[in-house]
Parts: C-alpha cells; structure tokens; sequence
C-alpha cells in the first residue's frame, strides 16, 4: 500500500488556509497514484486552538472544511485530524480523527487520552471516547490513533509531573482487532529531551502492536510552542524511515517495501534549529518582517542577534547599542564587532541623557535615599523605551534577550530587558546559551570570542558581575533544573547533595519572582517545562 | 443540631496558618457547644492551589495537616477540605471533603463534578469520584457534596461556555440515599451575576432535596480571583440564613430553629466591596503596605485611588501626577483636588524633561518620520518609569489604572499605562467604572465632579478624545460584553442589531490584542470571563 505521510505547519485559526493546502497535498498524493494520505492531529484548524474552540463560528467552519475535504477525496484515503461535535453528555467536542474515502465521511475516531497536563488543557475542550477505530482500506485493516492515545504510563518512562494513570488502554483494545498497521496523527511539541523521549515510546509501541506504524506530527510553531515533525514510518521489522525535522514534508511511501532512514538527532542543533523555527513562524505566521533588539554586548543579546539573522536574513535585524555610564568600552567594541561580523544595522544611542533627566526630576522626590536597584532599573527601562519607540516607529517586532537562568531567578527588570514580543531564550539556561554560542561558532567566530569568554554583568552599577550575587552558572543551572523541570521538593535537593543554603536561597528566588514571569512575553518552549502557560503557580501564596 | 459554618479567608499554600486557623475556630464552636462544624472547598491549602499540588511536599503537608487538625475533633465533628492521594488510575489526587471526628478521620468525600472550564482547572490536578457520601451524626443522616458537584446542567440556567453536561447526577444519588440534611463546600468566586446566579441555583437544589442545606463559601481574593463568601444556610422551609458577604463569619446555628436572615444585594456595592477586598488581600497576604499610582485627572485613575484609599487607608496611597505638554490645565487641578479631598500624598513630576531627551536622540534615527503613536507611547512609558522607580525606592506597589473596555481594544500602552502589579479595573468596563464614581460619590463628592463629566481624553496628543477613534463608551461596553462574556460570533452579533461595521472593527481589535493583555498584570475578576487565566486565546492565529 502507497502512503503519503504529510508533515505540514499550519497556521491556528486558519481553517479556510489550512484546508486549502491539505486539498493541495491530497492533489499531490493522487498524482503518485498514493492509496491513503495522512494529516497530523486538529491539521483543519492548526494546534493548539486554546479558547477558539469555544467559537461556535470557528466549531461549524472546522467540521464544513472537512466536508470540503471529503469531496476531493476520490480515488484516494485521507486521515484528517480535526474537531467533532458530542451531541451527549461531557464536553461538546471531540479531538477527532476523519476517515476521508469516496467523496465522504466515511469513519471518526475519537481521541481517548486526552492530555491534561503541562502546556496540555484538553480536558478544557474535549470529551474522551473508548471507542477503538479499525477500518478496512484496499484489503488492510487500520487502527487510527491520536497523540496521547499511545503515551501509556506502563511504557512512558518519562512521565511529565502531572501525567495520570491512564486506565483506559487504546493499545490492547487495538490489539485485540488485530490491525494490519497502525496510524498516529500527533501534535507533539518539541523539546531537548521529548525528541529521544518520542522516539523511545514509539520503540516500544511497535513492540505491543509488533505491526507497522504510521506516525504524522505537525511541525511548525506556534506563539510559544515548536513543533518538529519528525513524523517516522516502522516497517514490519520495527525499521524506521523518518521524515525530515524542523521542515515541512509531503512523503509517499510503500508500506510494504520502505526500508530505514535515519535521523540525525544532536542536541545543541536541534535546539538552534527549534529556536529558528520559533522565531520565524512568530514572524511570518503574523505578517512580521523585521525584528530589532538590544545589544549590550554580552552573551545572550549577541546570541539572539545570530539566530535572528539566521531566522529572518540579516537585513531584517536591526540593533541598538545603549551603553550607559557603566558600560565598558569592551561591551560596545564587541556589540559593534557582532554586527560587522554579521551585516547586522545598528545605531549607537547612549542613554545618559534620558537617565540623567530621571535623576534630576526624582532628586528631590529621593532625597536622602541611596542609589539602589531602583537606579539600575532606570537603566533598563530607558533602554526599553528606545527599544519600543524604534519598533513603533519602523514596525521592526522587538526581540527579548532573557535568558531562563535570570527569568528563573527574577534576574531582569520588568517593563526593562523583560520587554519583548517573543523571548528567545525565556527557556534556554544560560550554560545552553554558552553552548549555543560556540555552535553558532562552527563555521566562523561570528560571535567574536571575547563575548564568550568574559564573565557575565548586567552592567547597571560599577564593576557588577552576575557572580556577585548568584552561585555559579553550572551550579545554578543545574539546581534550577530539579527545581523547574524535575519539580523537586527542598528535602528532594538537599538529599542530592545540593548545599541546603543555596537550595533555600534559589527556591525562594524563583518563587518570589512569579509576578516578573507572569508579565514576561510568551517564551519559546524548548524543555519539558518552559515558563508561561505549562506552569501556573500561584503569584499571592506562602509556599 | 447546632451546626457551625466557618466562611475564613485562607493564604493559598500557607498549610500550617491554615491549619492553626481551624484549630481555633473548631476550640471556639467545642465553647458553643457546636455539634458540626464546616469550613470551604480545599481549605487546607486554600483555593486555588494550582500547580503546587505537583509539589509532593505541598500534598503531604496538607495531608499531614488534615491529620492534625483531627486530633482537636474530640466531642464535635468537622468537615474540612483538602487534598486525598489516589493510590489508583487516573490523577494522583482528590480533591477531598474530609470527616473528622472522634480524634480521627472518619470518612473521605471525593469531589465528583471537577469544572475544567473559564479560570478553573480541576482536571489538571484531580481523578474524579463517583461516589456519595453520607454518614450519620448524632442520629442525623448528612450528605456532603463539594462545590461544582451541585452545579448540574439541568438545574444551571446560566452555564459558563464551554461547561460540559454533565453525566453524573449527584443530587439524585444522594436522594436516593435519603438524607437529613445537606452541606456543600465551596470555593466559588465573586462575579456580579455569579452572585445571582448562585442563590437562583441553590434554590432549585434546595427543591431537589427537598431537606436544609449549609453552603459554605471561602472568602478573600487569592491574586485575581475573588472569593465573596456569601455562606447561607437553608432550613427546612427553604427560608435562608445568609453569613454575611465579603468578610470572614464564624456563625453556629441551631438547624431545626434557624429562620431567614436575608442578604443586601446591590450590584455596584458588591462591585466595590469586591474591588476593595481584591486591592486588600494582594496587599495583606503578600506583606505589602503601600501603594503608588499614576493620576492622570480623567475618572480610571481617581476610582482607583478612592478604592486604594478605602483599602489600604490614604495614608497608604501616594499618587505622581506626571503632566506632559499635552495635558490641560484642568486635569492636573482635578488631580490635585481628587488628592485633596480623600487626603491622599502626591508628587507633581512633569514629563517634558525626559520626554524631550528621548525626542531629541531619536531625532536623527527618526529623520523625516512624522510623530505617529510612537511619541504618544514614549510619554505612557516616562509615566511608568517615574511610577516604577518610586515603587523601587519606597516599596509602594504600583496599582495599573486600566479599564477592561481598553484593556479590550488594546487601547493602552503597554510597558506604559499597562503596568502594575495588580490591575484593579481590568475587568470593568468604563460604564461601569462610571457607576462605581458616582457609587463612591455617594455621601461625599470624593472625586470632583468634573473628572466625572469630563469627556474621557488619553492627553497623549492635542484635544484627542477617546470617542475620536472608538465608539461611544455605552456601545462599545454592550458590544465587548457580547463578545467577551457571552463569547457571541461575528454574525450573532450582527442579527442582534449591532452594525456591520462596528462589529467587525471592534472584533478585529479585541482579537488582535491578545499580545499585550499577554503581558499585562493580573486582573481582578468580577465578571464571569476576565482577561487571565479563565480566557486562553492563542497570540499568532487567523481568526
């Protein structure tokens, strides 16, 4: 049997778009003469489409795009994931499955696991149904699936903190129909372990089913969530065929005779290559061109300019450099060198003027009061200004430059260097960005090294470093891992062996600072628990 | 029986002061010689823990907590809330009703109907149970039920959207389990309908059982959501007790003799009173004191700091009146007489210094570019550095100023006017912040009259209006009330009279704002959808 396996990034809410290009493709797979072709998990309407499916508008144009679908589907089989109505108790819809066949509906499968959990909300929206799908296509019998549905908690071994018991199990009950292969249609985001982790689990599916498996993922990203395809055929022997990661792909196969095709997986690239995707689906999935941001010559802006440049073409990065009072010539040569090294636009605007303008106007209002954090703020949020004026100004979309590290430790200043669109690097530790930066270095030192090696500062009082106030970046990544991604307890971290001091002192940072992170911009998710809509504590709480 | 209802303002993960707090209130209903006492929905760890019940040392403690608390119900029994492990399938918790009496814990209640909807997410954290519970005290048979348990869809005449229908019917199990009397605990939140809402549902209950029921509510606000409290008590006539609203009550009644003692609804009162206890609570349970803002002259602003006042005292309320070129004359008097007259500190800080630094170093970046929005953001954003440095130096707490009807339009500046650690009219419209001015004007003209008549102006740039780019306020509200709260379509609202034109610019505008309410702070809650948690619309979508 020919099948076409396609890994297409659609955009949420672009139904009329999103049908159009699945037409497209069905066009295509009847022109390879393919039996059967194979969209990802809600493709009619992109994933995730949060409160839309609320919409009755956006409800009744996703299921007539599927009827609009159906009529092209002659000659040719299509699964289509999109929404269903439940006419009867629970919620009133369905994560749905379309069997697409002779210009019809022919079948629906209903997801069963819905994912609740994490950046996960499909309790908010769906109602489950046990019902297992088979049906009968050019003489084979083919079990549909979605997602969740094959994550069981006996052979996930890397549950996310949240994750149910799941009772019901799709794989037995699918088992048990005896299907010739098995078809996946997923919405599975990315990050630096969910790739191997995905991977892993689908191993040990094919061992249940022992029958091949058809995995279709969605790639493309959406506000902050990156999906990377690597949707995989495993041939009756367990080999695989993966389609490409991190690119759109229209793949037709024979199931009967496909033999293996690697993947490349290295971590430091993957996560390049997922930072640039959610860079550039937030720009063009807007109607954005070009991005401007802040270069203060160290790591994390210099960073953000590269993969910017990589992500939109260097003509549509434009810099600022706002070297205040306490800037060292050095950050200002570097930030300069960056941009020659790269073709990056600039300009030059120290900040003294503006700041000291604050200075005097407050001085009576400060009287007797000593300089503090409140002056260094100032800084950050003068700089923020310029930053906004020149996107009003010119359209360019602000970048922000935060790294997790700080945001995790409320190491920014909110309305300041927190300012943004999109964060970059919101989930990015700042050890990653070090190890990003010598990535991006490869092929040439277009960070110039001196940005890399010099120790981090904020550069908002003299002679400040990051080391001033916080332990050690290898010690605090780590710490902060356990405690943001692992979700360990105190008792938890101390028994690691993590000094009790500096564990108190971490935890009560990174819970203190909630209300920085709950106005902070969306932060593209590159680990098991970014920042934002994944991760709801509490801003009023003593915990 | 003598029956004690506990309405008590708990801090969200405070487990031990939770904790000691019921021990008190149970020590002082032992003196009353109260045979049953209740307390609210989760009371242990308060509502809504959100992701802290991933936190394993979270769970225990509270449940080592409920242990505790048994220890001091010897001569009377207790009904408290909190969290139960599930050893089974399905989410690791409960969310729990526990029985105590005779030093142990008798029985468990598991909460059957988990509301995964608008700002509530049960299913994220909790299994459901399917199981009624009645035990027998004092030869009374007593039925407990939690919360959303009772909001059937049969009985629910206003469902939230995306409510589902419900399959489980846990009023007719528990009838056919024929019980004396009922109790519900609850946490259900302040909205101005919810308030209606839920003695019309309560009384339809009340018919279904046929039998008293004590409804026990939590009070105080928890971040953004705003709990009113509003504990009532049916006796067998169906005749109503009520507790009182917006504060905490400790009332031990006798059930077989208890008569009516009704509530006083007024709709902007309970507005106020809600607002008010939302500014408190931020303030009290995160140990702040003192709060800043930016008087602008026009009506958002000085309900704010009347509200500020009568919450924190004005002795607690500094205000910074931060004129620009373009303000009139009339609103820095407005201004200074609003502080005059509520007795409220303020620094008169002109904007044009730094407002003309930053114009004269983007004069050459700007060069041959007309003065659009952007000069009108620099000057928002001054406002809010000015604001946010003296937070920093005094520790006072900025309070933002925006109305929801803007907040909706995206009409703000965000970095500027959008800033704030708390917003308090971001979920009320303009019209209603109108009602609330002439509400607090009620006894003594505490805000002049002229920033009550006064043509709404943001003063960004010359003799701008807001109806120069909007709607009239008395419209727009209608309008945005339909699409936000009753989340209607673009065609719904065009068959309900509203023009063609209007409907689309209006949609369009709330639709493509999602960015910056994003980033804005959190909202307190007084409608039944707010800006936050309860409404998730994704940021780059086509729809």
């Amino acid at each position: 049997m020919k099948i076409t396996l396609c890994q297409l990034n659609y955009i949420v809410g672009n139904i009329e778009g999103n049908a159009l290009k699945i037409i497209e493709h069905i066009q295509q797979a009847k022109s390879e003469k393919s039996d059967l072709i194979v969209f990802s998990e809600l493709a009619i309407c992109g994933y995730p489409p949060y409160d839309l499916l609320f919409n009755s508008s956006f409800v009744q144009q996703s299921i007539g795009a599927i009827k609009e679908i159906a009529n092209h589907c002659v000659g040719i089989a299509a699964v289509v994931g999109g929404v269903d109505f439940n006419y009867g108790d629970g919620k009133s819809l369905y994560n749905a499955a379309y069997v697409l066949n002779n210009g019809k509906i022919q079948h629906v499968y209903r997801k069963a696991l819905l994912p609740t959990y994490d950046v996960f909300d499909e309790a908010r929206y769906f109602e489950p149904s046990y019902e297992p799908l088979i049906f009968t296509h050019k003489g084979k019998r083919i079990a549909i699936t979605i997602c969740e549905d094959l994550w069981l908690p006996q052979i996930d071994i890397h549950p996310a903190p949240g994750k149910p018991k799941y009772q019901y199990d799709l794989i037995s009950s699918n088992n048990a129909l005896t299907p010739d292969f098995v078809i996946n249609i997923a919405a599975s985001p990315f990050s630096v372990f969910q790739h191997s982790y995905r991977y892993e689990l689908l191993n040990k599916v094919f061992e249940q089913f022992n029958c091949p498996l058809v995995y279709v993922n969605q790639i493309g990203s959406n506000t902050d969530l990156i999906f990377d395809g690597g949707s995989v055929v495993y041939n009756k022997k367990g080999e695989k065929y993966f389609l490409p990661f991190f690119q759109e792909s229209h793949s037709t196969i024979d199931l009967d005779t496909i033999s293996a095709k690697g993947d490349v997986f290295q971590q430091t690239a993957s996560l390049y290559e997922a930072l640039i995707l959610g860079i550039q689906d937030y720009f063009i999935k807007n109607n954005f061109k070009k991005a401007v941001l802040g270069l203060s010559g160290g790591i994390d802006s210099a960073v953000v300019a590269v993969l910017a440049a990589h992500a939109l073409g260097n003509e549509n990065v434009h810099c600022l450099l706002m070297p205040s009072r306490f800037s060292s010539q050095h950050s200002i040569d570097d930030a300069v060198e960056l941009c020659k090294r790269n073709n990056l636009s600039y300009h030059i605007i120290p900040i003294e003027q503006p700041f000291r303008s604050f200075e005097q106007s407050l001085s009576s209002v400060f009287e007797g009061k000593e300089n503090d954090v409140t002056e260094e703020n100032i800084q950050a949020r003068v700089r923020a200004i310029y930053l906004m004026a020149y996107s009003n100004k010119f359209g360019n979309i602000l970048l922000n430059t935060s790294n997790k590290s700080e945001m995790a430790v409320g190491y920014g200043t909110l309305y300041g260097d927190m300012c943004g669109a999109i964060s970059v690097l919101g989930d990015v530790y700042k050890t990653q960005v070090y190890q990003l930066a010598h990535f991006l270095n490869t092929q040439n030192e277009l960070i110039p090294i001196h940005i890399i090696q010099k120790p981090p500062s904020a550069e908002l009082r003299p002679n400040q470093k990051d080391s001033d106030s916080l332990p050690e970046y290898d010690l605090l990544d780590n710490l902060l891992y356990h405690i943001i991604e692992m979700q360990l307890t105190i008792p938890d971290l101390i028994n690691m062996g993590f000094s009790e001091d500096v564990v108190k002192k971490v935890y009560r940072l990174v819970q203190n600072n909630e209300y920085k992170r709950y106005q902070a911009p969306p932060v593209l998710r590159v680990s098991s628990k970014a920042f934002g809509y994944g991760r709801r504590i509490p801003l009023v709480k003593k915990f």
